[in-house]
């Protein structure tokens, strides 16, 4: 399961951060500062301690490329999804040597090669600091003002924890802004590439068994985290598990699940339904068929599109998913009838009456979101995102530190800078590509004789002026980038360079439609601390706020499942790999990689390939690991079955399952296949 | 060059026949009996006689799937494009033989496949009924009532012709509705297939290839017309040429472009640059992808879609293609700069001044059309189409003849009963995935809490709800189909078929619908008629109307070009498409076939493949013949090279060509490939 949406897309729009009415079964994805502990003791007879809770907590990671990990070693080696580390497994690729589709080990500790800007977040303490927020807004404030005044309070909260504690401080709105808490995390900037499996096992059986199960993929790769140059000393880290789980085990799984919308109201999925939804695939097949058709170019092409390509087929399948649940009267039907009932009794109870508008004025933003939708303020392409990154930052560096935009805050810098002057290759053939289509998205969007348009297109076509702009510009050069910010708004203002020009010309309209955005989310914000609070009022029921991208803690049994009548067993095995080879005539992409078929004897058949559990995940959960009640590693979340997808709205534990590598795969095939007997030996 | 547009998608909103502003150079797709032979004398020195155009309109075919092709023998050989045939090949494909995948060769006549329901087209004779239609349609009558009698009285001169010569009449409507001809056609309903070669040649380098140029395709294959169960007696055909062209020689393409739009206002250009073409373009990619996911379900899926995808990508390259062309400044600046000029004399001049605000008439209408781009009245799949003729039917057969839409009236109703009763297989699991996905996609446009879409979903989701309807037809039985139409009104209103009721259900809708589209189309063509009248007026110059899908003559010179300072030759080899494989590691699409690796000694190096001539064709002219001043066939149109696509709204001669097959590859493949010298004798 990767995350599902192009960050840029959704960024602004779907940033509200949101509560669940109520949990039920095994549903929940929990803060770690607030357990279901009796949920965990009367079901499972499990009492999570404190230092059992912390340990989880500290041995997991957040992936800054958009994932989950885990610290499996206490030298600092990390587990995560192939899929995961894709994006460095990219940028450390050369036409020569393809290592996310042929696989990499470093057979010492000096073979293992630095990712260029891969950063890992590791969750040290949780502070609550609702009060010294919500003291800072007041309900007589507009829109606009309060927006600023929690903004500001915010920023100065987030200040003084990296002052305080040198620990990286983000303050999280839980429960839809009823409750703030501030997160403090651990960077790891020193990130070593040690193994990846061939793309072709990672991802075996492609686009067309994505999401789907039974499944045989070895979505894995490891990476080491570095401190001084040296191999990191991780007191907190997960052992791999030898020995697995069985059918029916407890499991755990701690990460980083992205958005849910389970608080949502009718009329705000009637939006994602209607409108967010259809309105964001189309962009993915859009996007899909433009690195589809760069890819026709050639071999080097092809690998330099795969890059956005599979997390783009991705996407669109997860959001497909979505949209078929959305688009199932029942889902909307449900809930219409609990919002009823909240509704009616929050009108009946005087002293709840305070809250009874709250769901029209999160009707009203529906609208305004809608209005929204179409305008395009920026271009897609890394050196334009560059170069809107440097005209924003020389103007929020001219702000006191509280009114910057959260992206440019001082306790952001640091990352924001790793990503701006990262080393990574940038193709210019790729980008010209992506500049021209967005381009004549822009005109698509605006009309060919808006005013903008025509400043923007100086009189050429989308694709002239796209190979003018990709031509001209010098954001290539990270020595360039570093001038530029340096130099402040006089040197950006001065700048002649093409893609700054645009960025600068894209800005007022860029700020404005942020504005709006900001503005629509401060309002949903307090609409839906509103609705927290009425239906806490009235159900009384406790409950785990909506993901909202930070660490948390799912948990369920191993479990199998029945499909149109046939019983999907919980797991798959190295047999059952080889067989959906053979059933598939060994065609891409179900073809095994030939470490695989050469060693083929070797391997154990009977060993357990992948599993599923009932846990609730969501997209951000890829690379999370799954771990037994003594906190052993026995598994990787990579994946949720197409039952799963309209979990983002309501979680079904009928069908929908979480599909995960197990630990025994994981150490027969870096045994028996990779030889990496060196990580082995350190995994346990 | 395929067809562009999916027929449903642009029925309605592009049938406006429109006439150009003024033809130069070897610009203009003329008619039979308009010839511009003035220009072919002084420019070429050449006089076609009477003779020479009658004999080359005779030997010339339109073929019902949408292509052009024409005859090469007196016994009913019939030459067009592999992918004209292609819709025929896919019907007589099945699990183990798939002739549009492997090729098709019948030894000896018996062996000669009847095509399901491909249909060839004749045009015996022009005649000019002008005066009848205007005659009934007076300046002062409102739309609806010019429609009523603009459609009375062609169809009785339809019924007439049918009634008089046997033959199917047909009234297009030529410069903007300013003349209106008489085409009389002669139909074979017969026809088998007699030779294709494997799509791997056909369509050698695949969509990366198309609109692209140098060039390796032998796009072509071989039908025969039979009556009366025997071989056609066709006295009028062209003889293949075994010597070819020679470069700079003048060549005529006789065969149906589809659409151009070259007179065009300004304000109509906008409307296809912000609206009309991106939204097609949103729907083909949407389709694309469709099918793509489709066929990654097995071989046998990937066979049914392939049907489809073709088509679909060649439509979203040509639309992309053209798309770039309007988003161009200049070319919508130099349509204002003309259409400025000839406003300014029709204002100047008092006796013009009754057509001054027909510009503005055509403006207000491209408004309306935006309105109904997004209604949808219907759903795709063949069964529901199916479906959908049947409730027409029912109800079209009630009104007199003249009040009939056109597609109901009796001279086309042979046609159209071929198409609804053809015995062609459909696919339930394809057309499952299809219905799904329009029913997905009309939720998306009308929203999921719309009256209608709740009666259409019946409380279920898209998918399920698809699933239930295709399960619960029996419109794959043709001889249901034949009860229903012959049981009228009364059996279908009665019909328990789920699609059948679907069908009902949506037909006040769907002629709701229809007659916007319809009344739109009429004031558009009134609107054109005058733009044509006053721009003759200013003008003088006498030119061609733009494309109906009518038999035209287009012409000019076997001529290289220069793109990006490189001279691109008018011929490929041979020897080019070998080496052409070898430099795309002979990878598909690039991977030729079989049959030509091993034969590849026997063939001449040197033998011409592809060339390019500059006469003015668009999608619809595939598989036309490219003649010599003697009517010898020395090529077979079947694509224009990527600067050709913005042909649709003006010619160029700078660099757009059409591309052809060479006769002389035909004749040697034929001959050294295929060992198919019974065509060969046949074809000289």
């Amino acid at each position: 399961m990767r995350s599902v949406f192009p960050l840029r897309l959704v960024a602004a729009s779907w940033i509200v951060v949101t509560g669940c009415l109520a949990a039920s079964a095994d549903e929940g994805m929990w803060l770690f500062n607030d357990l279901p502990r009796d949920h965990l003791k009367a079901d499972y007879d499990f009492d999570p301690t404190d230092q059992w809770a912390r340990h989880v907590m500290r041995a997991s990671v957040r992936v800054n490329s958009g994932g989950s990990g885990s610290f499996v070693s206490e030298t600092g080696l990390m587990l995560t999804n192939h899929h995961v580390g894709a994006d460095t497994l990219h940028k450390l690729s050369t036409p020569e040597h393809n290592c996310h589709v042929d696989g990499f080990y470093a057979e010492t500790l000096a073979d293992e090669i630095k990712a260029p800007d891969l950063e890992l977040s590791q969750l040290v303490a949780i502070e609550d600091v609702t009060d010294q927020v919500t003291a800072a807004v007041t309900i007589d404030m507009a829109a606009p003002e309060a927006l600023a005044a929690r903004r500001a309070v915010i920023s100065r909260i987030e200040k003084e924890s990296l002052d305080r504690t040198g620990l990286r401080g983000e303050v999280v709105a839980l429960y839809g802004g009823a409750k703030f808490h501030l997160y403090q995390y651990k960077k790891y900037t020193d990130v070593r590439l040690v193994w990846a499996p061939e793309s072709a096992i990672a991802y075996f059986g492609g686009d067309a068994d994505n999401f789907e199960y039974p499944r045989y993929s070895l979505d894995a790769c490891l990476f080491r985290a570095y401190e001084d140059d040296k191999p990191a000393r991780t007191e907190h880290y997960f052992k791999v598990s030898e020995r697995g789980v069985s059918e029916g085990e407890l499991v755990f799984i701690s990460g980083s699940p992205g958005r849910t919308q389970r608080i949502f109201t009718a009329a705000a999925l009637e939006f994602q339904r209607d409108h967010q939804v259809p309105f964001v695939l189309n962009h993915l097949r859009r996007q899909e068929i433009l690195f589809q058709q760069f890819g026709l170019r050639g071999d080097e092409a092809r690998r330099r599109a795969r890059k956005y390509l599979l997390g783009v087929e991705n996407g669109r399948k997860a959001c497909t998913g979505m949209l078929q649940g959305l688009q199932d009267p029942a889902l909307l039907s449900r809930k219409r009838a609990d919002e009823a009932d909240v509704r009616a009794k929050v009108e009946a109870d005087p002293k709840l009456r305070q809250y009874a508008d709250a769901w029209e004025a999160v009707e009203r933003i529906q609208t305004r979101r809608a209005e929204l939708l179409e305008i395009m303020a920026g271009f897609g392409g890394q050196h334009y995102q560059i170069a809107e990154t440097l005209v924003f930052l020389s103007a929020e560096n001219q702000k006191p530190n509280a009114q910057r935009l959260p992206e440019y805050r001082e306790s952001s810098r640091a990352t924001l800078e790793r990503q701006l002057f990262s080393p990574a290759p940038i193709h210019d053939d790729l980008e010209c590509a992506r500049l021209a289509d967005a381009l004549s998205l822009f005109v698509e969007r605006r009309g060919g004789d808006d005013p903008l348009v025509q400043k923007v297109l100086d009189g050429k076509s989308p694709r002239e002026r796209a190979a003018e702009l990709i031509d001209g510009t010098a954001l290539a050069d990270v020595a360039f980038r570093r001038e530029l910010a340096e130099g402040g708004r006089a040197a950006v203002e001065a700048s002649a360079d093409p893609l700054i020009r645009l960025a600068l010309l894209m800005e007022p309209e860029a700020r404005s439609h942020r504005a709006r955005q900001d503005e629509l989310d401060e309002l949903e914000t307090q609409a839906y601390a509103r609705i927290t609070a009425a239906t806490y009022a009235v159900t009384g029921a406790s409950t785990y706020p909506d993901a909202t991208s930070t660490l948390r803690l799912s948990f369920g049994p191993v479990k199998g499942y029945v499909e149109a009548g046939q019983v999907i067993p919980p797991w798959t095995t190295v047999a059952g790999a080889f067989e959906h080879e053979r059933t598939h005539g060994a065609k891409p992409p179900w073809r095994l990689p030939r470490s695989w078929t050469l060693n083929r004897d070797s391997l154990d058949p009977d060993t357990p390939f992948n599993f599923v559990c009932t846990a609730d995940i969501i997209g951000g959960n890829s690379g999370s690991p799954v771990i037994n009640r003594r906190a052993e590693l026995v598994g990787l979340v990579f994946d949720g079955n197409l039952q799963s997808l309209p979990g983002r709205y309501s979680y079904s534990d009928d069908m929908a399952r979480a599909v995960s590598v197990d630990s025994r795969i994981l150490l027969e095939s870096l045994r028996k296949v990779y030889k990496a007997q060196r990580l082995v030996d350190e995994l346990q």
